[in-house]
């Protein structure tokens, strides 16, 4: 089964409305999928419908159906879709609701084993990794089982990756701070993927761990005890744990 | 016994050096004791003797002596202390660290019912909340026993409170947007302490909920479905659970 991963930065991008300037990329990885799962749990529970309503109408736009993995006939049965997105928000609220509902092994034996797409904004890029923690958002609800995620990729995204603002007197950590603080206690390589970026993953990263970086503003990547490497451009990129290779 | 909490929103403010924006508030309240006990459990482990290290150069120039909490001869036990500070760094390490050691309780207890002076700073301000999950940290450790706080008073703080910055293109949520996610799963009262600011609780709160605000920024409070008060100056406050009365 083929693998399809993508991985956006944030749904919104200053200028821009919902999921506006990934559209062309969207399309192409949906292909001709006529129907797409969508999550809703990274908002509160009250705003599930909306939500879904919201993603529903834009994806319309293209012809494509959307059906609310809360609502009826659906009720987190999810071997029936072809494609999954799971939406941004807060991600251990997100991550919360997909341990109560026992969620994370489907959707990684889904996409990884049964050629499942996935789709993931901000939350949903974030929780793809193999843990949260590297997320930004606020820790308003404490998830009992762990902060493991999905685990489609041995990596962790940053999502809403911002640089150190060098004129700011604010003196609490900037991101490249916490990242630092993040592997202090923890090796993984960490992509800070800044809004209008992406990761796209298939077959090929899984055999020779090249994927794409797309959209406009590139990424910043960060390996444990070594300088952070920025990348400022779309690119193929072949990302080895302790180091990247370009491939131009 | 007396009763008597320090609770700074961070131990820099912009222009000034480690905790000296706060030195004449920090020796009034600690009047006449001659040793602290020092927290170094939001930094690295590796870091623990240098970060008492510092603490103790600064407080060795007011004549007040530093021992660390983990050094040989103490090792996690705080009964024989007059005053306690639990210094900043990443709130979910030093969470992390106060369940592994058993410390939540006992320090709640020797706080509330035995006197001892709590002083914290940042990552130490907040972990004396109800629970941590007004953090800006990331999440970089999974602390296994729950978000619960030392719980010396039941309100949160978020530290290093910064405002809106209306001219700012970056999508990703304020921190006004990630109190109020709070809000959404949370009816604790948030108290958003900007950096140079402190609140100083003593009896007083515990029979009339009254404390003081102190220092140069102020700070938000936000209170769930209700608009966010700003109080921008020092000031003693009475902090009801709905809402604020100023006392000038």
């Amino acid at each position: 089964m083929e693998k399809a991963i993508l991985l956006i930065s944030s749904s919104y991008v200053s200028g821009s409305g919902y999921l506006d300037a990934f559209e062309e990329t969207i399309k192409n990885f949906l292909k001709n999928i006529p129907q797409i799962l969508f999550v809703p749990y990274a908002a509160d529970k009250t705003n599930w419908d909306s939500y879904t309503e919201k993603v529903r109408q834009h994806f319309n736009l293209f012809g494509i159906d959307v059906r609310g993995i809360h609502e009826p006939g659906v009720e987190n049965e999810i071997d029936d879709f072809k494609a999954i997105f799971i939406g941004g928000g807060n991600t251990f609220r997100l991550l919360y609701q997909l341990q109560q509902f026992d969620l994370l092994s489907k959707i990684n034996d889904a996409v990884l084993n049964k050629g499942m797409l996935y789709m993931g904004s901000s939350a949903g890029s974030n929780v793809a990794c193999k843990t949260i923690c590297t997320t930004n958002d606020m820790p308003i609800i404490y998830p009992p089982k762990g902060f493991d995620g999905i685990n489609l990729i041995p990596l962790q995204i940053n999502p809403h990756y911002i640089d150190p603002d060098k004129n700011s007197t604010q003196m609490g950590e900037t991101r490249d701070d916490r990242i630092m603080e993040f592997h202090e206690a923890n090796n993984t390589p960490v992509i800070g993927l800044r809004e209008g970026s992406f990761l796209s993953i298939d077959d090929e990263y899984y055999r020779s761990q090249k994927m794409f970086l797309g959209g406009t503003n590139g990424a910043k990547f960060f390996f444990p005890g070594k300088d952070p490497v920025d990348i400022p451009n779309a690119r193929e990129i072949v990302f080895i744990s302790d180091g990247i290779f370009y491939v131009e």
